[in-house]
């Protein structure tokens, strides 16, 4: 079995932008990752492509892989669009990497892209509904605000976690979007203003939302055998996990974390014969404040009950012992559904090759990602480490 | 790279079905592919899932796979929705492929689902249309039938096919689809009645195109690791082929032939180390009358010039020297988008297991299947063997 690499990786900017389309802005994304591969690579090296994409507002639902492959001129290579929700380009990143390990490709793009800031209030909770469970949530009236409120009010409950907690989890991921220029939200936000505003469901304030958002992420992932051709320090996809569970959260186990995440961390730690101590950074789906609480103790950085501690400790800011969601996150670089989960392996290329600028950690060698959809029917987590290779 | 095995398929009916949802449809064809399995297969073996759907009509259009996964009891496994409009499960068991290969999994569940009758036909027009091209196509008012018109006319124009020819392809599909009890519209009919339906857009009549279906198909693959466990003849996956196109028509290179399922096949038949002349059967993708013709050319069983006289010449009947279609195709089986890619392999592995009954081959060993996403934009190939393992 071949190792799979990351030698290029890109986005465009995240946020509202009434002049692109899904197409322009998957443009700027891929064309930032070959600008990315350190030794060049010709667009005509790429074997296979695989796009995650929800489809938000109803454009291109069929043939979304290919109606962005053409626009960037790629016509010929197998395009597969996969949907797991907001999980869908972790998942293509996951598919890249089976492709690769396969023998099937030597060279994949994988990415994501989404449009919402043009479709109403009503048709973003459509949309994002119809990645819920139907007859007894989205039918119901949940929307999934609700849906994480409700995992919140249980995290709380049983943990004893506070909204302070919950805010400082806002304050650490403006301060890093502040200086992503990528970031949606790029702005710093103190403490009282996460915890005093507006509430948007109980006890999630607004502060604790992720926005909507306009964006693209690509990722060039290679095989062992050609990858010293692009690269003498790629990024090795060590280990990688993915689990699905109900899609329903009242049909889970709990409330109060995510069983699929869980799972699929044990997974691509036990794949990459790595643990959560050997973490020098993590990017989490921090969708709502509670899921970066939760992602904590999925992924092994503390107990559940030791999440809310955790993060207002200073622990998980870029100068602690594992830093976290270094490009701002969901919450302030942005969440374009089916773009998240390669952003998020953008954000770790980055780091594992020193280019994170202000967000950089020190010497970095391990990282993680870790991409959510729906509310936990579906994860995938991916363990990525610094690696040398060459003549 | 270990091999890939189909073991076990099935399928529900097509047709319509009201009292039927896309999960009912998908656990009927889950159940039937688990219990096609020579030695049985326990549903606690399958490490992956992948689904492909359109979700016609809006249904679950976000977390599609693990919607029908968790109906099946298969809550926990990795579970992946790949789309590429009606080529979706075809690149659904391709990924299936790529798993296996990649050593990332043992036993894979590739299948796909749509249910389409409850929808109006507006609705369908506007679900299909979000699979073309969107400015130039849909937007302009042109519908499929009216894309594969355009290549009809192409057709008789380049190549002198006759509405005539056009119709045997119907008379042929439903004399096969009368002998499949899965079949939607399973009834004989005559060549007056192909070519003196009414037009639907010309030079298509009714006949010459396929119905809107429910439906569901799913395929067990397998790796050589486990193989053995499973059936001592099972079916080998003998080679891939896979491409994507311009997604508008009126962008590619032809509009009397499909260059994507040319490169798809030619890729299948050089990894499988065969060559059209070693197929006993092919399941083509003629969602109109004029694919399948297109087909015969794309896949290398004559020129296009041959097309329509080796239709009329009966060489593709089920006692033809190449049979086509044995299962009635889409036009007479039925065309569930989700899962027609899927269906072609049940059917591929009912022929190669000799459980076809009456539309069974005499003593196949290789048969290829052949699906189209769009009017060309992503095509995928399998050639499939008769294959013996074993102690």
């Amino acid at each position: 079995m071949t190792e799979a690499y990351v030698v290029g990786a890109g986005q465009s900017d995240y946020g509202r932008f009434p002049d692109e389309s899904y197409r322009s802005l998957f443009r700027t994304a891929y064309e930032d990752a070959l600008e990315s591969v350190p030794d060049g690579m010709a667009p005509g090296r790429i074997d296979e492509a695989v796009v995650g994409t929800l489809g938000v507002g109803g454009r291109q639902l069929g043939l979304a892989g290919p109606a962005v492959t053409e626009h960037v001129g790629l016509h010929g290579v197998p395009t597969t669009r996969v949907e797991n929700a907001c999980a869908a380009s972790g998942y293509a990143v996951r598919q890249a990497v089976q492709a690769v390990r396969s023998g099937m490709a030597d060279v994949v793009l994988a990415g994501g892209v989404e449009v919402m800031t043009d479709a109403s209030g009503d048709a973003v909770r459509y949309w994002l509904g119809v990645s819920g469970e139907t007859e007894w949530e989205r039918l119901s009236g949940t929307t999934f605000a609700g849906v994480y409120a409700q995992m919140a009010s249980a995290h709380m409950r049983e943990y004893g976690t506070t909204r302070e907690q919950l805010s400082h989890v806002a304050v650490k991921n403006h301060a890093n979007g502040a200086k992503n220029t990528h970031a949606q939200l790029g702005f710093e936000c103190s403490l009282s203003e996460a915890m005093e505003a507006p509430v948007v469901a109980d006890p999630l304030t607004l502060y604790h939302c992720c926005p909507t958002t306009d964006g693209a992420a690509a990722v060039l992932v290679v095989s062992e055998d050609v990858v010293a051709e692009f690269a003498d320090e790629p990024v090795r996809i060590a280990g990688v996990g993915a689990a699905s569970d109900r899609v329903g959260l009242f049909q889970r186990d709990t409330y109060a974390g995510v069983p699929a995440a869980r799972k699929a961390a044990a997974e691509a730690y036990k794949a990459a014969e790595r643990g959560p101590e050997d973490l020098d950074f993590a990017e989490v789906h921090d969708c709502f404040a509670v899921a970066e609480l939760m992602a904590y103790a999925d992924i092994g950085l503390c107990t559940p009950e030791e999440a809310g501690d955790l993060v207002a400790s200073g622990a998980t800011r870029i100068d602690g012992d594992v830093a976290v969601n270094t490009s701002g996150g969901l919450k302030s670089k942005g969440h374009p559904i089916g773009a998240t989960g390669a952003g998020q392996i953008v954000e770790a290329f980055e780091q594992l090759t020193e280019r994170a600028g202000e967000r950089q950690v020190t010497d970095p060698s391990v990282g993680l990602t870790h991409n959510v959809g729906g509310s936990g029917g579906a994860a995938v987590v991916h363990v990525l480490e610094r690696a040398e290779v060459g003549p």
